[in-house]
């Protein structure tokens, strides 16, 4: 699947609408216009329309999110460190798009929880996966097995959060200082 | 303002549904029908519409939460209690609607901000609120003044986290989870 192909665009574009205004305010045409993708292209790859692209989108940003966050947590590396740098990457890509594109999710599992099943089939597995992955990086940074699934399920919320108040802040410092408080939980 | 009439009928009307679908598809004419206010007094209230009986519900909703919110840090508690109550109580609610109703501002502040000036003000003064006041209450339960600011930044951002998480999984879990590790920030 080539960054360019029209699948794809449609992907990203959805994505993007999804971060900036959420699920109800992407409407189909707008999606389809937005991604630059032929109408033919768009019922071609999602005959379902909205709810199908809403999906693949999900799943896309579900591994984006995962990748960031295992970049984070490098083997041997320092758990409070991987806290700062996952907090503080985010914070520069929020503050870039003028305080739009934060959690790709977050808002679709709020407006379609559970009223659409194949959305929140998504979302779920997406959480399920952001915090399998982050525990494992905290694993990599030396936390013991037993705890690394709470610390990585507390750590994903105040970061989801945290990208909330920033956005209503319209500053990265909610990041920053929610940063500093949830690297205390990791030894020194 | 008696709980019935027609101007708090809709006040609450647009706090239940944006909790539970959103800004954006909380149509002013679903908003008006689903308060069972007349036609009339919409527009006699709201003569703006739907954005001002948005910041009007996001005033409303924000004071609701910091009652919550004070009422988990009674002076000489135990600032980790006041964090279980609150997530546990809000837990018991989201789980009652059906893990519909979380926070009441956290969708439209991600769906609005900043495109939307009114809205967004309304959700940065709300957040604000939030964090003066669960600040206060973890200062009446024995957490020094300096800290405590970021303090309830953060297990602010964690509890609006907690209550995406909550919803995508359909359960509770998530919240408990998450009260237990960041009561650990706070002395035993």
């Amino acid at each position: 699947m080539s960054a360019s192909s029209p699948r794809q665009q449609m992907i990203l574009a959805a994505m993007s609408l999804f971060q900036r205004e959420g699920y109800a305010a992407a409407s189909w045409r707008r999606l389809v216009q937005e991604s630059g993708a032929p109408w033919g292209s768009a019922y071609h790859y999602f005959p379902n329309g909205k709810e199908q692209l809403g999906v693949a989108a999900i799943e896309c940003a579900a591994q984006n999110v995962a990748a960031l966050m295992a970049s984070c947590f490098p083997e041997g590396g320092r758990a409070r460190d991987g806290i700062h740098k996952l907090f503080a990457v985010s914070g520069v890509q929020l503050a870039k798009s003028g305080f739009m594109a934060g959690c790709p999710i977050s808002t679709v599992a709020l407006e379609t929880v559970p009223e659409s099943q194949a959305l929140s089939e998504a979302c779920k597995k997406a959480f399920e996966l952001w915090q399998e992955t982050f525990a494992d990086g905290l694993k990599r940074c030396g936390v013991a097995p037993e705890s690394a699934s709470a610390l990585a399920l507390t750590a994903i919320a105040a970061f989801q959060g945290a990208l909330i108040q920033a956005r209503g802040a319209q500053s990265r410092e909610p990041l920053l200082q929610c940063a500093s408080v949830i690297a205390r939980l990791f030894p020194e």
